[in-house]
């Protein structure tokens, strides 16, 4: 089962937004008209021009597997430890109950361990119960609510 | 009520570390020895060198009130969004119920809302109710489980 994971190019974005946008949450939120929302450009530069954000890609065979964003956050808590944050993950319809998501994850907790990172953190929807059984079967323990607060609607 | 908020100055290290510390969980993670152990310092040096990282301090008659983190996340989700992390918020046990976690938190939004971001985002232990209740009456939604996966203690 050969994969590989990479950051994410400027080519790369439009089948990014199409694999955000095809979910039953996503799809409320996001963009898919061409040519490419310049939104979608614009954070793409900020995530690859900061060195604590990396917006990963799962490939095989040419074909994109799946994604993800990490982010890696310096804080005094816990004796002054670094922290993984996990976000926009997503698995291709074509590509989902075959153990790429573990995959995916196995390899970014390895990036999070070669970041020095004491704690992996992300929040999963409570109307996601796939997502909330597939974190829990990894190890990771729901220890907190996720609270949000919205400010705007995109 | 005359509150200041301003980023913290490395003189303030040791009196935040004692804040940490003074907490039913943050006492079991925290290192108040004298001097300073040195992680705090490199930790400090990290956020402060973060542009997307703020270490805030809330503060009365030269008192320290509370403390928070705020990290800023650029995303491609939501059409490209920033989102703004909430961590590390402590108040000092002098000032609890007297409105001083509100103001801190209106403040910090306020930040949010400066910097563009479509949300503010926090956990919050489920073992701490009294938390939980200020965030959802500051208009939190508990909408995500947030998991956590420790992969070293300090």
């Amino acid at each position: 089962m050969p994969i590989n994971f990479r950051a994410a190019k400027k080519d790369d974005l439009t089948k990014l937004v199409a694999l955000l946008a095809d979910d039953d949450l996503g799809k409320q939120r996001e963009d898919i008209s061409s040519p490419i929302n310049n939104a979608y450009l614009k954070a793409f530069e900020e995530i690859s021009q900061d060195p604590n954000n990396q917006l990963i890609i799962a490939e095989r065979d040419n074909c994109i597997v799946g994604m993800l964003q990490l982010t890696y956050i310096p804080y005094l808590t816990h004796i002054g430890s670094w922290r993984c944050l996990i976000e926009g993950v997503r698995i291709h319809k074509n590509f989902r109950g075959k153990g790429f998501g573990k995959l995916l994850f196995e390899w970014a907790i390895e990036q999070a361990k070669n970041r020095n990172c004491n704690i992996v953190q992300l929040t999963s929807d409570k109307n996601r119960p796939d997502a909330i059984r597939f974190y829990n079967n990894l190890g990771f323990q729901a220890t907190h609510e996720g609270f949000k607060l919205i400010l705007r609607n995109t």
